[in-house]
């Protein structure tokens, strides 16, 4: 099954136009987040993968072609798509790095169907991993120590939205999912514990756990709240030494207020002689609980977000464009009320202790300055073997370190904003003057 | 490639727990929203045919038995996975019918493994269904008598939220999608307009005009803010009539106050007697920029909705659960802090004029009232065929008759509450006592 009408229906159309004309000359487009959201400081480069596997393998089979013919494409432009393949280059930010407002996350280089045609497809990843990567970052900040695991599979968007949650929280620094899918395909550890059911499908709390630990290898996350939690605390309590259970034990607490019962189990925890029994909690977290958990000191060892990090419920979509930069030699600039665009191919430089600058990508950067994007598709083949998790990781992890500290808060972040360098405001100023003498010469 | 694995990994470890232990009894799971976000009246049920779909087929393919043999399951679980196929039965309310909190939109009555093992699947697609579908009705009720087409690819939260908005904005009414894939796989119409960048691949607007109709059949929609809005609508009108255009024309505003300029597209229009031309609006709405619109009297004829229909802005996720409500005989309800849930299998009954009734399956309904959960799977089998997006979108328009006007409230609705029957209270009381005393038992 191909990938390619994947897309929206005008690209077709617009790329039909252009295959027809012979308008195939080298067109730049620029993929970047316009504005952040007011919750968002910074926001996490990811999907960038996804998008090259698509380039590589981007064709229309048979069908694609049998349905253009269906629905007003002609012969001629039948023919065309048949033939095309993704040709161009992409210069992009390596995922895991952090991006800000304006800068490009990924630039295409192609003849300008082609660079049309996917347009839909690398909209659609990077926005929805750089959303999913950057909530899951924030997640990370605000928990401290604590192992975080992705819970969130029964309410995300699809199934396929699922696995990129997986892997963009790997990426943030979450230690396991409980998607086992998203384990096996991605290489994570496979996390989970048991459900109220589970309990209620036993006697007592008691035989249930005893029947989980007869029947599953470690470690061993007893859920504690299905009826009364202290009361289950000391439950977990009695098995554990009943079958003399060391390593890796957990209780996990899933309802009520969570700080308060964290504590009240610790107390009942240590009293019976476990405090290397670890306190687990979920329901509800994401990155504003987790750091409510944080400062009210509450003794939790690991937690499982879901439902609002699976979402970004409070920030669900980010608004990235892709944007014609470049025609030919031609820069180009929108000029659409509130959407104005700076033209041209660009490059981003990072320096410690600086903020970011937005260049042409052929000025040369500041000293000691280091350029975010690389050349990472030439000839619609990738430069390099796809990026690991780890790598990603690495990356974000350095730059948290970069990032301001107001921009990292959890709470009404302050997002940096890039300087533009003087070429490219004079680029910016020559283009938008001469795009307004062509509409203005549009109404004579 | 199986989907047995797309699950949370506590399923797998249960099931297994069950398999080994031979706890096949039957239970049955409630799947249903416990409470409405704050901006919801109703929600929209959706999703069904996608579960159904996964439950005919499930089984564990060799990979995931690899998998399971890799992690900690023992030989004798493997084998007994191997052989598990859904066999058992589910009611379940039918696509596009309006469901309120705490009415099950689903029931799955199966031996407990079994059960156990499709609950992630199950509650991911209904909720992402579930919370598109309402998303898209209350577009549907905002925006009065105009088109609405679905925009929202590029945004989702990956390619099959894409497909599932397509679907489930179809089933609120919408006139077509701009997702092609998804118009091939659902039949649906595909719709499109053309980008900025396309205008700025010409010398000038008129030339993209001109370019796209001589390229593509129509109809023809020319995207006229590019450079100044009521410029783009002045060359447009001159295009139509150059070029004698006269069936299913419209220009379309993407940016600025859309109300206004519509006003003054409409304005420019009408002077160039093209009353005929239609006015498409786009850019950032959903059901409250829709109501606004429609109560500022603009004059538009259609709108594309985009992002924040596409991932349900304001409502990302729904409270769905998926409750053991009877194991065997024995009735079962929770009492974790705020989470309490009623015991047993149910049905929902609904009459013209009335507030729903929450009830026991097998208690009789009221007079003249309708069952809205159905047998759709027996046996592990479909009862009957698919049901078709025009089956639903017609369900939908019915329910919307029945509920009260202040659940199809844009802002600030209200919604309703299902009356619970005196037998489904009392049983709830009953249960709820058994279970404390259960729990009681626990902390001798």
């Amino acid at each position: 099954m191909g990938q390619a009408l994947i897309t929206d229906f005008y690209e077709l159309a617009m790329a039909g136009i252009y295959l027809r004309r012979g308008m195939t000359g080298t067109a730049t487009f620029s993929l970047y987040v316009r504005e952040l959201p007011p919750n968002r400081g910074f926001v996490v480069a990811a999907g960038l993968e996804d998008c090259l596997d698509y380039l590589e393998r981007f064709r229309f089979v048979p069908e694609d072609l049998a349905w253009l013919s269906a629905h007003g494409f002609t012969p001629d432009v039948v023919e065309a798509m048949a033939g095309i393949r993704f040709t161009g280059e992409v210069h992009a930010v390596p995922e895991g790095r952090i991006v800000l407002a304006g800068e490009p996350v990924l630039e295409v280089t192609a003849p300008l169907p082609e660079a049309q045609l996917v347009e839909s497809f690398l909209l659609n990843r990077i926005t929805v991993h750089t959303v999913l990567a950057t909530k899951a970052a924030r997640c990370r900040l605000a928990a401290g120590e604590i192992d975080l695991i992705d819970f969130s599979l029964r309410r995300t968007h699809g199934t396929d939205a699922g696995l990129a949650v997986a892997r963009d929280s790997a990426i943030a620094g979450f230690s396991g999912t409980s998607n086992v899918e998203a384990a096996r395909v991605l290489g994570l550890r496979a996390a989970g514990t048991m459900a109220h059911s589970f309990i209620q499908s036993f006697p007592s709390e008691a035989d249930a756990f005893r029947a989980f630990v007869s029947g599953m290898p470690g470690p061993y996350t007893f859920l504690v709240d299905t009826y009364d939690t202290v009361t289950g605390v000391r439950v977990a309590a009695e098995v554990i030494h009943e079958l003399g259970l060391e390593e890796g034990i957990a209780v996990r607490i899933d309802s009520g207020d969570l700080a308060s019962l964290a504590t009240a189990a610790r107390d009942v925890l240590d009293g019976a002689g476990l405090p290397h029994v670890r306190i687990f909690v979920s329901g509800g977290l994401d990155e504003y609980g987790l750091e409510d958990l944080r400062k009210a000191g509450a003794p939790v060892d690991a937690a499982g977000v879901g439902t609002k990090v699976g979402v970004s419920a409070d920030a669900p979509y980010l608004d990235t464009v892709y944007k014609l930069v470049q025609l030919g030699s031609e820069p180009i600039a929108k000029l659409s009320e509130g959407k104005e665009s700076l033209p041209g191919p660009k490059q981003v430089w990072r320096r410690e202790g600086a903020a970011d600058l937005l260049a042409r990508r052929e000025e040369p950067g500041p000293s000691g300055a280091e350029p975010l994007l690389q050349a990472v598709l030439r000839d619609g083949r990738r430069t390099a073997p796809p990026t690991s998790i780890v790598a990603a990781r690495a990356r974000l992890a350095a730059d948290l370190a970069w990032i301001p500290m107001e921009a990292r808060r959890i709470r009404q972040p302050h997002a940096p904003a890039a300087l533009v360098s003087d070429e490219l405001q004079a680029l910016g100023r020559r283009t938008v003057a001469s795009a307004r003498a062509r509409a203005n010469g549009d109404s004579r």
